[in-house]
């Protein structure tokens, strides 16, 4: 039974504190542990990726190659084209959504020239090379592949690598044929902290990547924190989450089956429910409970939505923004009379879904936009993957004589009163050693 | 005397990839002591902040206080606008034109409606607080003040905190000039891993922040890395540094003052110059050497120009783009009869500077564009410090009936394949459960 948070009490206000507090993951102190693994990948390269899959993942790179290879990659494809095509061709559609709406964000160059006639720009362009992290085992969705491989394409990435973890050997076929359909470059069977080195350092046979993207346990979260500077990274994710905030005008059953489709992830997932109606409330907890009972991951889901689930009550919804943007959760649903305003009003959220038709499942697969959010109140300062992570700005200047005529004075004056005469001689020379 | 490396030369290659493998800066294992000062500011609060500001800054902050207030503020504006009247009217100009410039990198929220009827959107919002890291001593340049400050102030950041040391209680009065021309919110005598703890984790004092930016010593960069996920971080910035693409028909005395201008940084600083003319190399050479004999920092100039200074002659600027790719230099100045077409040529740099009337100087204090740069190749997948720096993007979906019923399908089909029975459920109850 998820914890019941009401307004009207007066310790309401300690309560959602505590709730925001709350860690959901224990991090385990793995710093030293993978500080190890990523020096010996530095030093040994290959073999000990070879060791690390034999301890870790019980799987004997020496046999298998390291490479997943592209004869591997057609036997996936085909092995799906006859035992799941229908998946196949939802994944297809998927892609084709998700890279029209990626291909909006693309940014644009602009150059302008000023009243100083200085001519000023900004220039995108992609990272030359990526390497994608995909977790193995039961949380290696075919979606996520595409999530993380289709804004890299849009952006222009040349080298797009993956890996992925073959625990026993096992890939999943769907997995692969998502990458091929999203035109990742190269595949490795390697996971964990040891893949995160190799792709920052390179081995004999992965050359290094300039930024590393995808969600891992804690030693690939810690193995990105260590490398960054080296790569650049994406956010370091945590356990998923949903805020949905919907008054009694709605179907209890559909609010209940939102909240257990992101409790059903991770035990650590957390589904909150903000509602002005007590009643509804009871309904939708009751819901839960029901719907849980034939869950195939009902005990997931359940031990998730009684440890972490959350149900707050208020007097007024419009007190809902003030409280949302504090918990800036990864997934806010709002099904409203009022969502779109509500929406409005609302600046702290990875991805918000307006209305109940929107339940924020269609994020995660087909509407087109990015499932990778920011998490663990994370949406405070960061954004959703997309082609953003994928490209850099670089700054263009442009001075004629002229135009350095009419600045260069004003950049001497700074230069000297920064204590830094080297920068004014730069100027000064150029502007015939008068000044 | 700097390096030369030849392209004519067989061990050209090795040279050059020993060039960029080169560390600046010893990475001094600071690791667990920035974790004992974080775990101390968390406990103690402003009483560690007390502690540690006696101990490194040899200042009492129960006697100056923790707050720079307003009064100070007023103060050091007072002194400023007696002592160095011309330093506050080129602040104040550079103030404009930064400012100027960063309104034009505000992203539109924008939302579209597709052809299956669905409504996506990106929405970009300010971060709500921001703390503003500002080097003490003789590295706390006013100019920085504005190149963080401005940004923020123009993304719409509400609340903008600075962080300054005060060693022995000095400050710099056009740096506090310089925040209060830019908006700054909130000052802080205190610097240092401490500062960074308590924007991240809060004190009586210091309310929290959401993201902390700016430059500073090995053991801020180690906390800003270590507070990383409780907020967010601009990128770690390594010693300065600048490329300089010269042909023949330049002034050796322009080119050498630009190499100088980086080297009297740091002694860590780094200054290369690409040519393909030997003899002009030998001119600049001696340019550098005659004008160290004078600069009033010649001996830190001089220190980086020697040790970590390079002359690269190639046969012909053709290959320019690709090496200058791998430097990925935070600086690229340009200086060529076809400096546009170079600089099309070339993707990897933090800022590029073209022609010979763009000295890089012009960039660090009145362009408008920011100094806030990646170092260390970093620009390979990262940008300068901008107003997406104080902004993040939230996604917006809203589907109505008929728009789920056309994608709902599919939807379900991932999440099945997925094995994630909930999320299907929750599609499925909204279609009338009849698939």
């Amino acid at each position: 039974m998820a914890k019941r948070l009401n307004d009207v009490d007066p310790e309401f206000s300690s309560a959602f504190d505590s709730m925001l507090a709350e860690k959901r993951e224990v991090s385990a102190d793995v710093d030293a542990v993978v500080r190890d693994i990523i020096d010996h990948v530095r030093v040994e390269g290959d073999v000990a990726l070879v060791d690390y899959s034999r301890r870790f993942d019980e799987i004997d790179l020496t046999a298998t190659g390291l490479e997943i290879t592209s004869a591997e990659v057609d036997q996936a494809v085909e092995t799906v084209e006859t035992q799941t095509p229908d998946a196949l061709e939802a994944l297809r559609i998927a892609h084709d959504r998700i890279e029209a709406h990626h291909r909006r964000q693309l940014p644009e160059s602009r150059t302008y020239k000023d009243a100083a006639g200085v001519i000023l720009g900004d220039r995108w362009t992609a990272v030359d090379s990526v390497g994608l992290y995909v977790p193995g085992g039961l949380a290696s969705y075919p979606s996520s592949v595409l999530m993380s491989a289709v804004p890299a394409k849009v952006a222009g990435v040349k080298r797009i690598v993956m890996v992925v973890p073959a625990p026993r050997g096992a890939i999943n076929p769907l997995v692969l044929a998502a990458a091929r359909m999203a035109g990742v470059s190269e595949i490795y069977r390697v996971g964990g902290a040891q893949a995160v080195a190799a792709l920052a350092y390179g081995t004999k046979t992965i050359a290094p990547v300039v930024k590393i993207v995808g969600p891992g346990n804690a030693y690939v979260a810690a193995a990105k924190r260590q490398v960054f500077g080296v790569v650049g990274i994406d956010s370091i994710a945590g356990p998923s989450e949903v805020l949905v905030i919907a008054d009694a005008n709605n179907d209890p059953e559909w609010i209940a089956a939102d909240l257990l489709a992101q409790a059903e992830h991770d035990t650590a997932a957390q589904s909150i429910l903000m509602t002005d109606d007590a009643a509804f409330a009871d309904k939708v907890e009751a819901a839960v409970a029901q719907q849980l009972a034939t869950l195939p991951r009902g005990n997931i889901a359940g031990e998730s939505w009684n440890v972490f689930g959350a149900i707050i009550v208020l007097r007024s919804l419009d007190q809902a923004p003030a409280l949302a943007d504090r918990i800036a959760a990864e997934h806010l649903e709002i099904a409203t009379a009022n969502a779109d305003e509500l929406a409005e009003r609302i600046n702290n959220a990875g991805a918000i879904f307006i209305g109940a038709h929107t339940p924020e499942v269609i994020g995660d697969y087909v509407a087109g936009s990015n499932h990778v959010l920011p998490t663990a109140r994370s949406a405070r300062f960061s954004s959703g993957l997309g082609v953003f992570d994928f490209m850099k700005r670089t700054s263009i200047l442009k001075l004629d004589a002229a135009a350095l005529e009419e600045l260069g004075p004003t950049a001497m004056t700074l230069a000297r009163s920064e204590g830094l005469e080297g920068h004014r001689r730069s100027v000064e020379l150029r502007l015939g050693g008068s000044r």
